[in-house]
């Protein structure tokens, strides 16, 4: 088997543990990166990465740079959050027959906040011979596509209830900058409501839910509060004290005919106790699923791109869904 | 979006709720079903299933009877548990271009036990344009697909361990008397080593988690033990005497060159308590799922195949793993 040609846009804490991780696949060829650091722009991945396995390959400015030097197979595109900033950088690289696995949030259900943008995504991947896929473990899994894989067995679904708790004490420092920590909370929730603060992609979770079980939502509501400190905390991180935002409380409703269908409940807090995903199938049979200690984060997420891999390569060329392609298995 | 033509081969309990669950789905038209039954050959499906709603639709005694009369897109197929029994009915439905979803055990992963068979109907499947499915609630989730998708968001695994404890009170009858309800011990251990006996299919899960995580099992051992009644048990279809055997205890273990890497371990007996699904994935990050209460039998089973009908219709032709469609959904 030939091994799979892959290069990496963005080369954030996220997308260098992507790259790390492929590199320790044995079916994985690193053949580049892209990044607009102008400290890392030249330099051999190796040495931005700190993984000496990762030979002949670079950091480039730009994908046409890139492209002048080796053509990729797979590019793993960790930079933005919403479909309207990802389509410029996408959009390119699919025209030209290269495959993307994204963690864009948006992108795993674009159809829902830019439907003209998927329509040209999903014509550029068609035109170009390539495949798009927006993933993640959240949103692109646990509080996705995991319920979606639930109801496969049963003879009837009325609602969907998942809820996720993280202790954010354990995630990444940007992440725990994210979700409000130290901020008072009445300001996380002014930034909340502008969109510059909380969980991105929660509505995304919840409309590709309705979209394998055909349920047209004829409301979609999300409301984002935040949770404040008992006590004062530190991590490596942040310091917060007693009464200021420690994380956020995001939830997502969607209702059809005024009936709720769909609860999505997440709570990303430091010091989070009982960290776990939860799942009920209101249905029948009714399914009541537990992961004790929950699908931890950032590690999870990289594994989640990089294990779509091969998958994405089985799939006809267009814009695609985690759900329209194979079950989701490590590779 | 027209209608799918289902036909059901086998009319035996599971048959017959495979076809009520799929004709109360908007996107099913029931075209015929097909039994050895003398006494259900000729009759109208509504009779047979006391369902009034399936209309314009009978039994008929072979597959060429009822092609006579109309070509189905896609039959259901309850009637086997071997894939060797399996081939002679399956085999001309797939060679006329007749996609099929199957409860047979062994279809989950006959290249197992049947590698010359497996090849011969992925053959059969692509001359005549068709796909064959093996799907059901276990095999086909609880013990593989679902264990396999918790994989995709998984760093490495290097171990996983399922546990499935059914209460075999609440099932049908067949089944109640299939794991031993009422032998003496040592005689249903007696039948479940001459394969008349047990749960088929748990080596078939194994050996698909295993293809899909990329291990070669160097050795796959199955047990199984009876369960000893404590107490007198009686049921709507069986009575048991304390000290007699009242279900099984089955396990299968795959091993990697000397280490275990799988268990598989189901308890299926009358007045189990805390019934359940569990899987602990060894791995980074670890992942321990529960299902509370188990996916239960039966219905779930019936589901397990209606829905997967569509599911297979966008697939290529051929001889198909639940792992290689799209992510199990309600349909």
């Amino acid at each position: 088997m030939s091994k799979i040609k892959i290069a990496q846009f963005g080369l954030g804490p996220i997308g260098l543990e992507t790259l790390k991780l492929a590199a320790t696949k044995p079916w994985v060829e690193i053949v580049g990166g892209i990044d607009i650091d102008r400290d890392k722009i030249g330099r051999p991945l190796a040495e931005v990465t700190g993984d000496p396995t990762i030979r002949h390959a670079s950091v480039h400015r730009s994908l046409d740079e890139l492209l002048a030097k080796v053509k990729p197979d797979v590019i793993f595109h960790t930079a933005v959050s919403t479909v309207s900033a990802a389509f410029a950088q996408v959009e390119p690289m699919v025209r030209h027959g290269i495959n993307v696995v994204s963690s864009c949030e948006e992108l795993l259900f674009p159809q829902l906040r830019e439907p003209e943008l998927a329509v040209r995504l999903d014509k550029a991947c068609k035109d170009g011979g390539a495949r798009l896929l927006g993933t993640g473990v959240n949103p692109g899994f646990v509080m996705d596509v995991l319920p979606v894989c639930l109801t496969g067995v049963c003879r009837q679904v009325t609602a969907v209830h998942i809820q996720r708790v993280v202790n954010a004490a354990t995630r990444r420092g940007p992440l725990q900058k994210k979700i409000g920590s130290g901020l008072a909370p009445a300001e996380f929730e002014q930034r909340f409501q502008e969109g510059r603060a909380g969980h991105a992609g929660l509505q995304e979770s919840a409309a590709l839910i309705a979209h394998c079980l055909g349920w047209k939502l004829t409301e979609l509501v999300e409301t984002g509060k935040a949770m404040v400190a008992s006590h004062d905390i530190r991590t490596r991180f942040v310091e917060v004290k007693k009464g200021q935002c420690c994380g956020l409380h995001q939830t997502a409703i969607g209702k059809v005919d005024g009936t709720i269908r769909l609860t999505l409940d997440i709570k990303m807090y430091l010091d989070a106790p009982n960290p776990h995903d939860a799942c009920q199938i209101e249905g029948d049979p009714p399914l009541n699923l537990l992961i004790n200690g929950g699908v931890a984060g950032d590690g999870a997420t990289v594994a989640a791109l990089v294990n779509a891999a091969p998958r994405i390569l089985k799939a006809p060329p267009g814009l695609l869904l985690m759900t329209d392609i194979g079950v989701p298995s490590f590779a």
